[in-house]
């Protein structure tokens, strides 16, 4: 996808969600003519101003806060948009009402998206008239900086729709991964809850202590799977025979762990909550997240750098080949 | 701990592990004056000179070499050791059966470590006339990058041998987590297998493929977990209520994703294992490890960099504040 001059993204809910995406949007070198935001809260304009520059970490954004537009009612924040994301509240009724409304106003070409984090696309179309432009497109926070993407079409949504929507990020080095069925919690919340309750577990027993746990995968598997995912590592870890010689090896141990685990509480009885949430809240207080925004953009130059190197050395058969084309001029 | 001139470690079994400790051990400032390598493998000598070089990556090794000791017997090998660590093969009886010779000859006060991923130091000792010495030392590979050891004494294990042992390595800049229970896997793979278990159940579900998998762990829990754990993260992920919050806003679908996992029939039945091995397999080939290690060695620097430079900033309560004291000369 070129830069195109002429490429008008509405934002609907200026939340942490919706600033977080308007700012990666007007930090990039393929940043939109317009960035329509459109909220229900009042003084809105005064908020977003206020707001907006705390994404940026001091940065220069005089430049691309001229591209802003301030929409007063959703008819105008849609009616000459290419795309439309909404970040509005976790409620099937709002955003099924929202789409019918956005239908109704939009060009028929843009493409619409939604940011939630668990009601499928193809409840929210449930009312639209044509259901094929529809898709979750749900980031991990925040997306200004996280290079993940999902992208959950209902089964109505048309192929189109899906590659158009691919290319937009892929053009802007993000890592957009179409999602194939509408599961539950999508796949990178269903992985790490798998984590979170073995975690749970294990704080709960009296194996470790929550800072103990959170020190444990911030120095093993965080830094590896920032590399490698888990097929890789493991594929990697069984040598010549691969994967499959990863469980000959150690199969009986992940057999073991597997069902230690099916006998977990955790989710059934509440007995876990005080104890974990205590533990919590005394150790960290309150996390400075602009400190760990910038030191996670730092691994995540890093890692763009090593994968446009290996990119150059060898193109596609590398360690890293699965990488970002650019990034964000921002970064 | 203070640098000792005379510091004597022991190695027993020269394979991947142990030869990634010995790198460890000879490219610290703190490296000691003598280390021992054990092995029952014909020409030991020659094997561990060839193979260990391959640790480095390139660096200058020829000071450190000249003190690697390769002994002939397990009783030369282990009799003026102040620590032995064994890195043999995964057999109950052979581990039985080592610490018995070993503390026939060895010094009363030398640290006794098992880098068994499995096999509790519990059932290890249970031959020894002295219980009190032995404990689990498991890193996470390869130890000579990753920061993580797993301390996971018995009940017989003395509470100063675990200090002495968290010392040891705090000294060097590592992270020992002392395990409270000798739980089947101990922490660090119970965690990422119970992760791998759900990676593997949406391949097989097909809601995904391994590559998309691994690039969706690539682009958001691994750089987020490298810089906070899961507890920190969505303690952070509930703004001022912290992880309280978290669970309010989001628990409802953390707890659908559980459900989901609890009719997981990974492990129960083999229908998965061609599936996932042999896209596995055609994806990844063989892995470049070498190249993989120097990426994640580059994180570790700015981790370490970070955590310093947090620590110097406001000691004590700070983002990063669970670090590393030191690092590797050779990093």
């Amino acid at each position: 996808m070129e830069y195109d001059p002429d490429l008008n993204i509405t934002l609907i809910g200026a939340g942490t969600i919706g600033l977080s995406f308007a700012a990666f949007h007007l930090s990039h070198t393929l940043s939109p003519s317009q960035l329509t935001i459109y909220d229900t809260r009042p003084n809105l304009k005064e908020y977003v101003l206020e707001t907006l520059p705390k994404f940026y970490h001091g940065l220069p954004i005089s430049l691309s806060f001229s591209k802003i537009r301030i929409a007063k009612s959703l008819q105008q924040a849609v009616s000459n948009a290419h795309i439309i994301q909404e970040s509005g509240p976790e409620n099937l009724q709002i955003k099924r009402d929202l789409w019918v409304e956005v239908e109704k106003h939009a060009p028929k070409e843009a493409l619409l998206w939604s940011s939630t984090s668990g009601i499928p696309a193809s409840q929210q179309a449930q009312d639209m008239t044509d259901k094929t432009r529809l898709l979750v497109v749900h980031p991990y926070n925040p997306p200004h900086i996280m290079p993940l993407l999902e992208l959950v079409p209902a089964p109505s949504t048309s192929p189109q729709v899906i590659e158009r929507t691919q290319e937009f990020w892929r053009a802007r080095g993000r890592v957009p991964i179409h999602i194939k069925q509408e599961t539950t919690g999508f796949v990178a919340n269903r992985l790490a809850f798998a984590l979170l309750r073995e975690a749970i577990h294990l704080v709960d027993l009296g194996v470790v202590s929550v800072p103990e746990l959170d020190k444990i995968v911030e120095s093993s598997m965080g830094p590896r799977w920032a590399v490698a995912g888990p097929f890789k590592s493991y594929h990697a870890g069984g040598g010549v025979a691969g994967l499959e010689g990863f469980f000959k090896n150690i199969g009986g141990t992940v057999q073991e762990c597997w069902d230690d685990a099916g006998r977990v509480n955790v989710g059934k009885n509440e007995g876990w909550e005080e104890k974990v949430l205590s533990q919590t809240r005394d150790v960290y207080e309150v996390v400075d997240t602009v400190e760990r925004d910038r030191v996670m953009r730092r691994l995540l130059d890093v890692l763009d750098e090593e994968r446009g190197r290996s990119r150059e050395k060898e193109e596609g058969s590398s360690l890293l080949k699965s990488a970002p084309e650019t990034k964000p001029s921002s970064d």
